[in-house]
């Protein structure tokens, strides 16, 4: 059965070439095409700048803190380094390495393409809408391509060199540990920029979104790069490597079937990747839009996976029709988790209309009835959720001790297999926003900024779907790094020669203790990132309103506004507060482990889990429901723009911002950084903590 | 051993006859102060008359529902009644109803003695801050001696009579299903009109708050009495009840001792009733003012309860200081967060001043610091109870076989034990609030309403206060019920026959389908609710708009509004939208038991508490952090009245009204509803369900 393991080793290695060929095919293809406004030029070169200061300044944090953290690691995971061997310290501390700089270069190239490709899809965009879509969406395909390819890479390549799947926790811990911070930075400084030019442009001095004498609108557009190219991008690469990490930790420490679970692993990530180099090559705007060119390669790229490991089950020995159930139940769950986020979001759809309406009523309204759809908006994707791990568990549970987590973690796998295309479509957004504004800043005239409004709208549609899709995602990830974290602290007791846990009993006090305490935490993190955010939107506002006051003939259009000022405030701001609320989650995980040991942390993951999820998709819907609602009334109901209903809607947009595009998406690294934490560190807590 | 029960029995009636005397003795005292203005008289009656018809109607509907409720429990608990004893299934029913109308009576006489006292306290205030104090103390007095007095006299009665702690149960879920309906009725009555009040008249009109021009004005009076005196007492009963129930159902199952634990909880009662005698008998205002008046009481009274339980502990055989001590930290505790509670939302601490600080960038900043503190809230209060609990259970572990549940149980107990002085400074608050309206309503004058004012603030705080430590102890009894169900379901399991259940553990698959289901309940029950009260608010401020268009004269002040049309509308409303939230979270918790068994119900009342408590201390706090934002900047800081800071904290106290008043106390009392319906219907099922 090894050579059936090195077969599926080789054919990994050469679907993520054949995917990096074609991510430099769609490159050039991209580059290729013109770009002749010398207006939009320049300002996609500010945009350019500003993103790649930002991102320059970010990584040498960035940097720092993994130094630290490699050494730390290098000390004393997978146990000190006095104890146990050396080799294990240093492919650790290697492998954790590796995985934040695949995260770090994956984000760097994603901004060099976006960067690239907002131009030209402006531009495009005086064609018409299809060559438009075709630019923007395959600039974003670029990102989703190597996400996906450096995962299966960087997994494929540390456990044929080590053999050893826990030192897979290393290297996705290193993957995660960077997305924690790049999404909390990302997400402060796009929503600072975001809020400050709204605020200061629409609310106070009625000029259009994107005018370019607003000093805050090229920060605006930075902010679309940092924080939805390469914060989601890092976002989405740690939820792909922790789903296949925790899927192999746990296939390896199963008995029976040799190595054909973790070839299974490897098949199925193998075809997701190539199920979505198909949905992306397909990818078209026909007659119904956008949205639906959108949402038909999502649904090509599942057809495709589902048939494909089907027939991939007929043809090699020993994979099991129960594991194929699990992740098939794990990808149409997530499907239909995206479809129902839809109905909450959707101006179609009642919540949205209701919304619209209560705030003619007032802000504080629009307030409260989006915080009540998104609270309630949060139970068919817990529904979805609870209800795949139990078919999983269920359906994977007769094959013996083990798998029926192991199930749990192949359905993580098969709802994170299409991710190549979530990630292509999530990074289309920010290409076509930003296509948006230069259009306008551009002078392209009034056609050519609705051409790029309805690839904007469609971009924002496909959003709120995949933040679903991606919270979801992990969500059932970490519930098998539940089971990765009890095998790792078994395997530590073991060798400490104490009793192993059989699970985490609610009615234990430590676990129950651990699971308060974990509730709390995502409550706590969200709430530092909207601070951060609040904070220095207050510093941008003040900027602007001083740059308007000093700077003459500023309001007339006669001058430009000091652009670099608000880049920088973002910049400063977002390096300064992405530290402390990541930090604050590592060090309360020890914190608690510390204390009462493995049970405690058992009880603090699952408390971490089910308060994260919740909160994230409270946030993540609350804010894409207040930002259509705005959009709507924008479109002419309720009084249309300017009326009572359209000032209180954007006060609900404003607090949906950091809502959506801070805090919620975060929540998704968190939850995962922690759990890898409490795996990695497992073995410390088996020996040192107070109460056991 | 039974003799020293009996004694206990004995006792307990005998402080109960004591407390209802000491209560008569207080309202006869409020009654004899006289008021002599005739407009506050005219406005007083008003507000009686409205609060009497709100609770007629709601109580016809609550009847038919317990009416309902009383047949299903007649035919099928505790066990169908063709399988088991008709006898048992005739006692749970009539304790159910005996429940049911316990916290009817206590309600009803609540309202009347408060829209006694509101008068009173208005006029007295005209004499200064001492008259005026005691007058609001001793009316809110009447309703904590009456609440403490019920719950004690209905649990020793039923247990007396039927000597089944499993009855007990059905008396306390007659408390807390009447609780759940009063507390959400009486909270969208009250924040309808409190809001559509504050909108219309402060922001819209520029008129001062309780102006007599204001149609909604006598329905905002009205909703303090039905909310908070009524709702409040209602919920803080159901909560005491469910305490003692838990910890009496655990306490007879327990070996070993006889009835000495038994008879302890009735000690415990006993003596924090008492306790709370002397704390009410003693308060007075000195020169620190009323906010240190009412808290010096509390302190007394939990003094006093340790002091005298210590001395019971010596006296009495089989009473454990293990117990002693699991109680003393449940009240600690309680007391601690309650401070902490306190930093959250005083205007003197950072919290408060950054969100006002904040709120000069509009109120989109407002809301999301307000938000943001509210999560961070949350964490001291969930730590508290996660050490409480575990203490609680590590002190009593080494007693034997189930003591350490038993220990939480009382820890719950002591927390809840100065309930009495609780719901005295909680039933201050509206009376107190209901006289700044009237004087100035009634013109007595500015030094009055200032005397009013600062008896009202004092309410304010006090209530945030009292909020955390309702919302804890309500966490703590919840963590006793769960070992209740459990040792009900696994009756019902060893009577079926099968194996019994010896804790839920997180990592099978349906105890975690039921975790992640019970926490989202508490997101939706309280967008219900919070839907509610924007639906009637939007009404009701049409129903202002409308009566300032349409009557000639009004806005002069030359015309008397049309009070009666904005008390329906807030009426019918709350009365509309009582039932479904309610009646969701019961159904919700069949469903789900249907579905998974014992296991899923297990989960799903961990998850339920868990998120519950998170959300309940977000919204509280959050709520209360508003509020008292609007005051600090009304008292001049950042602009003051009307700057650009105000309008902005007016909306932010607008979205916190629901959530401080409607939704976080009503799911104190829905997760105590949960806890219940899953221990009572626990032998259903182990018969009929899906999975296992």
């Amino acid at each position: 059965m090894e050579s059936q393991l090195n077969l599926f080793y080789g054919l990994s290695f050469l679907i993520v070439a054949l995917a990096f060929a074609f991510a430099v095919y769609l490159y050039l293809w991209v580059k290729k095409q013109k770009t002749v406004n010398g207006k939009i030029q320049e300002v996609s070169q500010l945009i350019k700048e500003g993103a790649n200061t930002f991102m320059r300044r970010e990584y040498i944090v960035l940097a720092k803190f993994a130094a630290v953290a490699a050494v730390v690691i290098l000390i004393l995971l997978p146990s000190p380094i006095w104890q146990g061997s050396p080799v294990d310290n240093i492919s650790m501390a290697l492998a954790y390495i590796a995985g934040t700089v695949l995260s770090a270069v994956a984000g760097k190239i994603g901004i060099l393409v976006a960067t690239l490709s907002n131009a030209r899809t402006a531009e495009a965009a005086q064609k018409g809408i299809k060559p438009a879509f075709l630019i923007g969406f395959r600039g974003g395909a670029v990102m989703g391509l190597l996400v996906v390819g450096f995962s299966l890479l960087g997994v494929a390549a540390v456990l044929l060199a080590t053999g050893d799947s826990s030192i897979l926790l290393g290297f996705s811990f290193g993957a995660s540990s960077l997305a924690l911070f790049a999404k909390a930075g990302g997400g402060i400084f796009t929503k600072t920029a975001d809020v400050s030019a709204d605020l200061t442009g629409k609310v106070e001095l009625g000029i259009p979104e994107d005018d370019p004498r607003n000093p805050a609108v090229i920060a605006d557009n930075v902010g679309d790069n940092v924080g939805d190219v390469a914060g989601m991008g890092a976002d989405l690469f740690d939820s792909n490597v922790a789903a296949m990490a925790s899927a192999l930790v746990i296939a390896q420490s199963l008995s029976g079937t040799g190595f054909s679970n973790v070839s299974m692993v490897f098949c199925y990530a193998i075809l997701g990747l190539f199920a979505s180099i198909i949905g992306i090559a397909t990818a078209r705007v026909g007659k119904k839009g956008p949205t639906s060119a959108l949402n038909s390669s999502t649904y090509v790229t599942t057809a495709v996976f589902l048939v494909l490991t089907a027939l991939s089950n007929l043809v090699f020995e020993g994979f099991s029709w129960r594991i194929w159930g699990a992740a098939a139940v794990g990808l149409l769950v997530g499907v239909i988790i995206g479809i129902t986020t839809d109905y909450f979001t959707d101006d179609s759809k009642s919540p949205v209309k209701k919304v619209a309406k209560a705030s003619g009523s007032g802000p504080a309204f629009t307030v409260l009835s989006g915080i009540s759809y998104g609270f309630i908006s949060a139970l068919p994707a817990m529904v979805g959720i609870a209800i795949s791990a139990l078919v999983a568990y269920k359906l994977c549970e007769p094959m013996g001790d083990g798998y029926a987590i192991f199930g749990i973690s192949m359905a993580a796998v098969g709802m994170l297999s299409i991710v190549g295309m979530i990630i292509s479509n999530d990074a289309y957004g920010p290409i076509v926003d930003n296509a948006r504004g230069l259009a306008e800043m551009g002078g392209l005239g009034e056609e050519t900024i609705r051409t790029a409004d309805e690839l904007d709208s469609a971009g924002n549609t496909v959003k709120a779907v995949t933040k679903g899709f991606s919270i979801s995602a992990a969500g059932l990830t970490v519930i098998s790094l539940l089971g990765a974290f009890m095998s790792e602290a078994n395997d530590a007791l073991v060798a400490a020669g104490k009793a192993v846990i059989s699970g985490f009993d609610i009615m234990n006090p430590t676990v129950f203790f651990g699971i308060l305490i974990g509730a709390s935490i995502p409550a706590v993190f969200s709430a530092m990132l909207i601070l951060g955010v609040d904070k220095n939107a207050q510093r941008m506002v003040a900027e602007i309103h001083r740059q308007f006051s000093e700077i003459a003939g500023l309001r007339e259009g006669k001058v430009k506004p000091e652009y670099d000022k608000c880049i920088d405030i973002a910049t400063s701001g977002a390096i300064h507060e992405l530290i402390p609320a990541g930090l604050m989650t590592i060090v309360a995980t020890l914190i608690v482990g510390f204390i009462g040991g493995p049970s405690a942390i058992g009880g603090f993951l699952l408390g971490n889990i089910v308060s994260g999820l919740l909160i994230a998709l409270f946030m993540s819907n609350a804010g894409g429901l207040w930002d259509n609602c705005k959009k709507y009334i924008e479109a002419g109901a309720e009084g249309g723009k300017n009326s009572k209903a359209h000032k209180a809607a954007v006060i609900g947009d404003t607090v949906g911002d950091p809502f959506k595009d801070t805090a919620g998406p975060s929540i998704n690294t968190q939850i995962t950084v922690v759990s890898l934490v409490a795996s990695l560190t497992s073995s410390l807590f088996v020996w040192f903590s107070i109460f056991h």
